[in-house]
């Protein structure tokens, strides 16, 4: 390699990130800028993969934490031969339908590992992939084939490292000696509101290295400096593979640029026609080129990425697969993201009548199914008895012993949704983790990034309501439940007992287009007697009449342990001559799923009064039950004492489901019978 | 003092932990039980508080931030002669009505600083407070004045500084040179989940050391090391002053169990009686004794607690209300959350036509008040240009001058949320934060307990929508708004134009019983001519009629930029005589608060056809719209290109809304007349 070619590369990435920017009026050129020397070090020299097959899964992983950065990954993959970005794309940079949106976004991009923007998101990924890495590394490695074995990189600047989660994730990471996990940080004194200084004084390595990493400090427009570092970091044949790695990249953000480089205005706004043209001049560049890649720095940059690298790889695994037919059978299916054939024969039964939180229930599902499924990985954030996720018999993974298939993810909500959804990214593993449910709140950036990426990710959320008693108001959900509702993509189950608990978890082990979140009860909840609560047409559709009566005048809807009140109330109204059916609807989101014909059958528009109740916000429930209809629910947050007692105090009781039915008849009778044509409610 | 009071008060602290735990059944002795001689030598020792008045502005703050060990607060605040805090109190932890629920309640129980449980909040409180206390000194305090002089003592534990959060508001503390706060950490390396070690192998106090903390690890039972820690991170004359404190206490939870002291059964549950009687007795404490207080510890505990210190603070504070009244009455007014007279007058007008994006607006209004509101501060998490949250020519804070009225946050949305409600609980200061509206993910446990609390704190959240544009889906809210209107005791205000946006600013500084956001666009909008906008019966109400049309057929309802889609529809559907009816709905929440009549003159039940529309999640606005409406809205994420691009994609047009508006006044019309007395809708 050359000084000359590396410099025209670096330059490259400069020209066109400002070229793209400018020509979309807004972006974010100082990073791309500043980062562009460490850019071409590391794709040039180190990373391993093959444009030609972005899915590759024995890939080094690059994830751009700054994602703002977008469009230095997007030159990247130009350069080094990715087909679909074009240099067309990166001419409509953040357009309607490019493959150049404003940040990186997986499962849009080819070549993209995960989505980025929201700061911190994406160290908290690139830990869960190096997570994935080792723990798939020694599920499946054997003597002479190492079939997985790749590095993690990542780029990240001030605000990744600013934001709580790099705490979290980096403490973890420390903890369990990712040592092929490297984090290149674009130290470069700049946020958006100017410099560092005004918010920042913390000595980010010491921090690290507080968390037994790895760290040093390197001028990042020193080719040879920071080809040295990633040296050092990667530590082949060396010490340094039991530590993760930061590299502290001194950089100037939007280098080259005679009056906006080292400011804030680099930072995220288009450099402006006549600045552009300055810092060309300045960088020896044609200031009157626009989207300019010489042809050196194509050759430069694809030297090597023949796929030769992938094929070297496949011929290895075709060994292993002559050698091990059912390791490479295992890994591939979990590749594919698939479950072995008949796994659900395995999910456990439960007697009727018996009490038990659903929460347990949830427990027995895991220790039956565990056995059957190699590649299902969980854990909790600290609250592993509580969110009963330990299956029998596991073993927890350790910096030493990675084999384990539990994963002590100590109390680091947030970091937990980020690990989990790089683990669900790097593929091969099924993940899941536990918490109380009001902690969802922690985590909520995270969930939001695995509904918006469509990854299988399983939440075990637990204490899902004021049934969870005396901790209080601080741990009752009541908004979390109906607010979750709101966001695309996001499954909820909120099973009412132990047979629906059962559902629930075949429906978030099925469920393969995004995350799924159980909620479970830390109360007792009598196991029903309805066999058809299994059934094709019982919890697995979302709501389902798990209990009728003949010419029901009145629908009850329930979800999770409110159900059992419904029921009662049902009772109650026969005593009164009042035939409720009773309706479990344990996900709003798979019941939408169904026909039309379905969903009619289960709320005739016939009938027009209607009660839901559960143990949350009820703002959202005109949905189902219609502007006549009522809700007996919670709008207010909750207290401290037994459970038994909160029921009563905030009236969620039979009593009052039954005396709303019976005021509700009363009034949808008077106003004649409902109208067909609005089904199950409008909104 | 003795050696033999000490461990008398401390092993009261103990016992009374256990008796309470066991009686309710439930609960976490341990901490308490280990942080029990820390407790006693900064209660009895070192904390400046006056039990019979639990409001002194001046006291030191006590933090319980670990408030599962709430016990532990109890007990102290019993000893110390909190009148409210009885023995019965105690006798009656975690049950319905009690003073003593499971985690400690702000608001609630006299003597609770603010309201812990979630892990992190309450260190973030306190360096909010910490901010506080030294912002009011920069500002009031005057030669041989020290009006504003006191600590912040905070204990936590294990999980508080896992928390990302411990981050970026340790880092800020550090930065910010917060000398009078001081945590002691209660470093017993046991969680729920077993020992730390599971999880976490971080070197706590060099991580805080890289923060610029002073830190100090000691022998957490040793009375005379956690007083000379004490006193060395006082650094009363001496130079420590300038950093805040961390003071590893190393500890044993459940200290005294034979059985389960230093494990992880002693957190969370009851010892069980034989437990607490092997326990009692190898503490050397009466077996058979229960909720059992010593006479001399009373005297011990309360000794220096006549309120002398209050009243030699009074006396000062006298004269210094004669040497500065305007100073002192300004102090008292914001000490009672009071604005200043008349500070209404200074609202700014807009004229109609302009086109301003809300955030611009608002950052004018800000302009305006400023300097009006001398106990208004405010900050940004690093989008201070895009918040538009620092007003014209305010300075911000450093370290070394703390008289400046704006606060650069840095990137820490959760550090940001927790010390917004940490300033708000200390009192004086009238704190808002300004962050993009999706980011409100990363604060919503600190937006939670501020609704949860009752505190006034104001969120500026720009960027409100896909009217954000090319930064695309991570940066979009989609559900966020409907989410947070399942918040009790939240209330969002999201304005249409800059007039709505003055009224904004209005309702939440007049709006003292909890928290308010205020969802801004970043794009501009036409600033509305009608003049009732700003009246009585204008957006104040949260929802009013903003042009009618006589003999109105359909009623429009929009909120924030959507107001002027609904305001073109109603344009369109007039050029096809239909009569439509515009609804600007800015606040559900002051909406609800108005009186029936007004809110049915608004949304009168004989009109039955609605068409709601906001860009975000719809299935909240059958409240409004009913069964019948419907809703333009959107519920998929959204997508990276100009702002016109994507609502023009996703359909959030004015020939949208019209075609809505006049299918479903057939729809209504065929249904016929909406009866009365389902009002505007139910759920």
């Amino acid at each position: 390699m050359t000084e000359a070619i590396h410099h025209l590369a670096a330059n490259t990435l400069r020209a066109l990130a400002m070229d793209a920017v400018q020509k979309a009026g807004n972006g974010h050129p100082g990073m791309p800028m500043g980062m562009a020397d460490v850019a071409v070090v590391l794709w040039r020299r180190f990373l391993q993969h093959n444009p030609a097959d972005p899915t590759w899964p024995n890939r080094d992983r690059f994830v751009l934490s700054n994602g703002h950065g977008s469009m230095l990954l997007y030159s990247l993959l130009h350069l080094t031969g990715y087909a679909a970005m074009t240099l067309d794309e990166i001419k409509h940079l953040r357009q309607w339908g490019s493959l150049t949106p404003g940040h990186p976004e997986y499962g849009h991009t080819p070549g993209v590992e995960t989505t980025t923007g929201p700061l911190g998101q994406g160290i908290s990924n690139a830990v869960g992939m190096a997570i994935a890495e080792k723990w798939l590394a020694a599920q499946f490695n054997r003597p002479g084939f190492e079939i997985i074995d790749h590095y993690t990189y990542v780029f990240c600047g001030d605000g990744d490292l600013m934001e709580g989660i790099s705490h979290e994730v980096g403490a973890l990471a420390g903890h369990l000696g990712l040592g092929k996990l490297i984090f290149l940080y674009d130290d470069n004194g700049i946020t958006i509101d100017g410099h560092t200084s005004l918010a920042w004084s913390e000595d980010v390595p010491a921090r690290f290295a507080a968390y037994g990493w790895h760290t040093q400090t390197i001028d990042g427009h020193d080719d040879t400096a920071i080809a040295a570092a990633i040296e050092a970091a990667r530590g082949r044949g060396r010490a340094e593979t039991t530590r993760p790695s930061l590299i502290a990249c001194r950089t100037h953000i939007g280098f080259g640029s005679p009056h906006k480089q080292d400011s804030s205005a680099a930072h995220g706004e288009a450099l402006g026609e006549a600045e552009v043209r300055l810092t060309k001049a300045a960088l020896g560049w044609p200031v009157d080129a626009h989207f300019l890649v010489p042809d050196e720095v194509y050759a430069y940059m694809r030297a090597g990425l023949d796929g030769q690298n992938q094929a070297a790889w496949q011929a290895l695994f075709d060994q292993y697969a002559a050698a091990y037919p059912e390791l490479a059978a295992s890994l591939q299916q979990a590749w594919r993201g698939e479950m072995p054939a008949g796994w659900q024969t395995h999910l456990p039964t439960f007697a009727p009548g018996q009490k038990i939180a659903t929460r347990a229930s949830s427990g027995k599902v895991l220790d039956a199914l565990f056995p059957h499924l190699p590649t299902l990985i969980g854990g909790s954030a600290d609250l592993t008895g509580s969110n009963k996720t330990l299956p029998n018999g596991v073993a927890h993974l350790t910096r030493d012993d990675f084999s384990g298939r539990y994963l002590y993810f100590g109390i680091r909500e947030h970091g937990m949704g980020g690990i989990l959804n790089g683990m669900a990214l790097h593929g091969g593993v099924r993940p899941y983790g536990g918490t109380f449910f009001v902690f969802s709140d922690y985590m909520r950036p995270a969930i939001r990034l695995a509904a918006l990426m469509g990854l299988p990710v399983i939440y075990v959320f637990t204490h899902d309501s004021i049934g969870l008693g005396e901790d209080g108001p601080t741990h009752q959900p009541i908004e979390q439940l109906m607010s979750l509702r709101g966001m695309p993509n996001l499954v909820i189950f909120r099973p009412a007992d132990a047979r629906e608990t059962m559902v629930g978890w075949q429906a978030a082990l099925e469920n393969r287009s995004g995350p799924i979140a159980l909620l479970l009860t830390r109360q007792n909840v009598p196991t029903l007697p309805q066999d058809h609560i299994t059934g094709p047409d019982g919890a697995i559709r979302g709501g389902y009449v798990l209990s009728d009566a003949a010419n029901a005048q009145v629908i009850l809807i329930g979800t999770g342990s409110e159900v059992h009140i419904a029921l009662a109330a049902q009772q109650l109204l026969a005593e009164q001559d009042v035939a409720a059916r009773v309706v479990s609807m344990p996900s709003w989101e798979l019941f939408e799923r169904q026909p039309a014909a379905y969903r009619e059958a289960v709320l005739p528009p016939a009938i027009m009064a209607r009660v839901a109740v559960e143990a949350g916000a009820t703002f959202g429930w005109a949905r189902y039950v219609g502007a006549e209809g009522a809700v007996v629910g919670l709008d207010r947050f909750g207290a401290s004492a037994p459970y038994e007692t909160l029921y009563e105090q905030f009236g969620l009781t039979a009593a009052a489901v039954a005396k709303q039915a019976i005021e509700n008849r009363q009034q949808t009778t008077e106003n004649g019978k409902r109208k067909t044509d609005s089904g199950e409610g409008g909104g």
